[in-house]
C-alpha cells in the first residue's frame, strides 16, 4: 500500500492506494468518529462492492443509500434521498458519511456532508479511475444545475481517500478510457516526465496491470494534490486542473449530461486547447499532435461531436466558473508540461479553434 | 451609526447599526468587489424597501430574486430560484449576493452565496428585530427539510451585516415581539445586567423608540458576536444561543413552519427551559417568574399549543442537530445570565416539564 498526504493545514488528509483495501477495517477505523456511518453508492456498485464494505465496517450503525446510476442524476432530487435517508435514520452531527462508486457518487456524498446539520464528515472511496486520480482528491463537491455543471457546491475535504485498485477490474472499458483523459492531462498541465512515462507504459495500463496502475494513480494524486495543496479554493494555479475542461464542459451541457462520459468530454477539449495553444504559437504541430497520440491510444475521442457550432460552445462557456467580469478564460499549453490559464488572446483565433475540423487534423495521427 | 466587529479572523466582517442606512452607498461599495450583485428580497420586503436599495447600487449590474415570503418557503425549491436567477444572468464568482429581508431570507441567500460555484460573497440587510439581532450574525445559513428545521446548510460568514432601523417602523408589532424573544434570550444566557435594563426599557422598546432600539441590536449583536467569535462552529458555548430552541423547534416543526413565527416558539420554549431549571434547583421560582413576566411584556407567547404531547416533542427533539449519540441535550440556566448545555439530567423531570401545566404558572404572573 502506499499513502499520500494531501497537506491543507487543519484539513490535511491521507490518500491510500493499494489492493483489496475495502478489507481492511483498520484503515476506516481512525477516520470515523462516533457510531453511526452512511454508505451512499448507486445501483451499479452496490451489487459489486456494498457487501463487502459493510462487512469491513460491522460494529458500526450503518444506513445504506442506493442512488440510481449516472451524470444525469447528478441533481438535487438525488442528493435528497442521501439527506431523507440520514434524518429518517437520525445521524447525528458526528456520523461519518462514506462515498463509494465513482465521481458523482463523490461529489454527491461530499456535498451532501458539508451541508447535512452544516458539516459532518466524509471518507472518499473512489471506484473509477477517474474519480481515484481526480474527483476525490481537492474537496470539489457539488452537483449540476439544468443551466450549468457543478454550479452548485462546496469546497469541502475528506478525512481520508481510500482508493483499492481491486475496484478497476469491473470498470467497463469505456470508463478506464474516462479516467486516463484526466491522467494524461496532470502530464500535460505540470509533469512532462510523467508523460514520457505514460508513452512507454499505456498499454500495460490499459491491460491492468497491477503496478502501472498503483503508478498511473500514485502520480496522478500526487500531481494534483500538489496544486490543490498551492491553491485550495481555486483563486489562481488550482485552476489550470481544468485544462480542456472549458471546452468539455460545453460539450456535456450540450449533449445532455450522461452522453459523453466526462473524461470523454475532456479529451475532445484537451485537443481543442492544444490546437489553440499551437495556433497561438505557444507549442508546435509536432507537440499538439503527441498529445493527440497519446489521448488515442488510451481510446479517447478526439474530436468534439457534430453539429456543435461555434456559437453553441460559447454560449455554454459563457457561463464557466473561471470567468470573470464577462472574459471568458481559458487553460491552455506554454508548453508540454506547463499550463496557463488566460483571458487575454485573440478572439478571432478563439473562434478557428471552434470551427477546425478535427476529424481531418486526427486522422492523419 | 455605531460599528461592531465580529471578530473571526480572515472571515472577520463589520455590523453597522444606524437610521437610514439603506440610503448610504459609501457602506455598501467597499464590500462588493465585482459588478455584478444580485438582492434576494420577497413579496413583502420588496414594495417597501427594494427601490431605495436599487438606488443606492446604481452602477452595478442589479439581478432581483423576489421570493414568495414565510417559512413554509424555507427549502430547497424557492432557493433554487435564486440559483435560476444568477445562473440566466450570468454571474460569475465575483458576484455579491445581498439578502434584503428577514431571517428566512437571510438564511436562504447566506446558504445559496456559501453553495453558488461552491462560495461567493454576500452581505446581510436584515428588516426584521429578528433576523437583526440573531440569524444575520453568526453565520449559520440553511434551509429546512420536511422532518427537520435547518438541517441543510452551511457555516458561511457575509464580507458585512447592515442593519438599518428604519426598517422596523414597517415591521408588524407580532414580528417585532418575536425579535424580542430572541433579544430577552441573550439576557438569560449571559448578560442578568441587560435583562435588568430590558425590565426598564421594554416599553420604549415596544414604541420604537430609536435609541432604545439600537441599544437594544448592538447588546444583542455584541452578546452574539461574542458567543460566535468563541466558537464559530458550535463545538461548545455557541450551542447555548439556542435557550428554548430545542423546545421551541419542536414546536414549530409540529405545527407546520410558519404557523407559530419562530420567536414566538422560542418565548415559549424558553419558558420550558425556565420550569426545568427550576425544577432541578438550579433557579428559583421567583426567577422563573421574573423571566416569564418580561416575555409577557413583551407580548410573547408563554404557553406552548394545545395538544403537544410529550410524545409529539420527543420525537421532534430527537433529531435536534445538538444531540450526540441520541442523547437530548438542552440549554438550561444554572441562574439568570448563566447557561449550561447538558444531557445530564433525570428523565422524569424532563417528562414533567413536557406536561407541566403552563396556562396556571402563567396566569398568576
Amino acid at each position: 500500500m502506499r499513502t499520500l498526504n494531501v497537506d491543507l493545514a487543519e484539513r490535511s488528509y491521507p490518500i491510500y492506494i493499494g489492493t483489496d483495501l475495502l478489507k481492511q477495517a483498520q484503515l476506516f477505523a481512525p477516520h470515523i468518529v462516533g457510531r453511526q456511518v452512511a454508505i451512499v453508492t448507486n445501483t451499479t456498485v452496490a451489487p459489486l462492492y456494498l457487501k463487502q464494505l459493510r462487512e469491513t465496517l460491522q460494529g458500526y450503525e450503518i444506513t445504506e443509500v442506493i442512488l440510481p446510476d449516472g451524470e444525469s442524476y447528478k441533481n438535487w432530487e438525488t442528493l435528497q434521498l442521501i439527506f431523507d435517508a440520514l434524518l429518517r435514520d437520525k445521524h447525528d452531527r458526528k456520523t461519518t458519511l462514506i462515498a463509494l462508486g465513482g465521481g458523482v457518487i463523490g461529489d454527491m456524498t461530499g456535498f451532501a456532508a458539508s451541508s447535512y446539520q452544516r458539516g459532518v464528515n466524509f471518507i472518499q472511496v473512489p471506484t473509477t479511475l477517474l474519480s481515484q486520480v481526480d474527483s476525490s482528491v481537492g474537496g470539489k463537491t457539488g452537483i449540476n444545475h439544468p443551466l450549468g455543471k457543478n454550479m452548485i457546491g462546496a469546497f469541502y475535504q475528506p478525512q481520508a481517500v481510500i482508493i483499492d485498485t481491486a475496484t478497476l477490474h469491473t470498470l467497463p472499458e469505456r470508463e478506464l478510457a474516462a479516467g486516463l483523459a484526466e491522467v494524461i492531462k496532470y502530464g500535460f498541465i505540470c509533469d512532462e516526465p510523467f508523460l514520457t512515462w505514460l508513452e512507454q507504459h499505456i498499454e500495460k495500463i490499459c491491460a491492468l496491470d497491477n503496478q502501472a496502475l498503483m503508478e498511473t494513480i500514485e502520480r496522478s494524486c500526487a500531481a494534483k494534490a500538489k496544486v490543490v495543496s498551492a491553491d485550495e479554493r481555486e483563486s489562481g494555479v488550482r485552476a489550470t486542473l481544468n485544462l480542456g475542461h472549458t471546452f468539455g464542459h460545453a460539450i456535456e451541457t450540450e449533449q445532455g449530461y450522461g452522453v459523453w462520459l466526462h473524461g470523454e468530454a475532456v479529451a475532445a477539449g484537451t485537443v481543442m486547447a492544444l490546437e489553440m495553444s499551437q495556433q497561438l504559437g505557444w507549442i508546435t504541430i509536432e507537440q499538439r499532435d503527441r498529445g493527440i497520440a497519446l489521448l488515442l491510444q488510451a481510446k479517447l475521442p478526439v474530436v468534439p461531436p457534430q453539429g456543435m457550432t461555434p456559437e453553441t460552445f460559447l454560449t455554454h462557456m459563457a457561463v464557466d466558473k473561471k470567468n470573470i467580469n464577462g472574459h471568458i478564460r481559458l487553460v491552455l499549453l506554454r508548453d508540454l508540461g506547463h499550463a496557463v490559464i488566460t483571458a487575454d488572446y485573440p478572439a478571432d483565433i478563439l473562434h478557428n479553434v471552434l470551427i477546425a475540423n478535427y476529424s481531418t487534423i486526427t486522422n492523419s495521427i
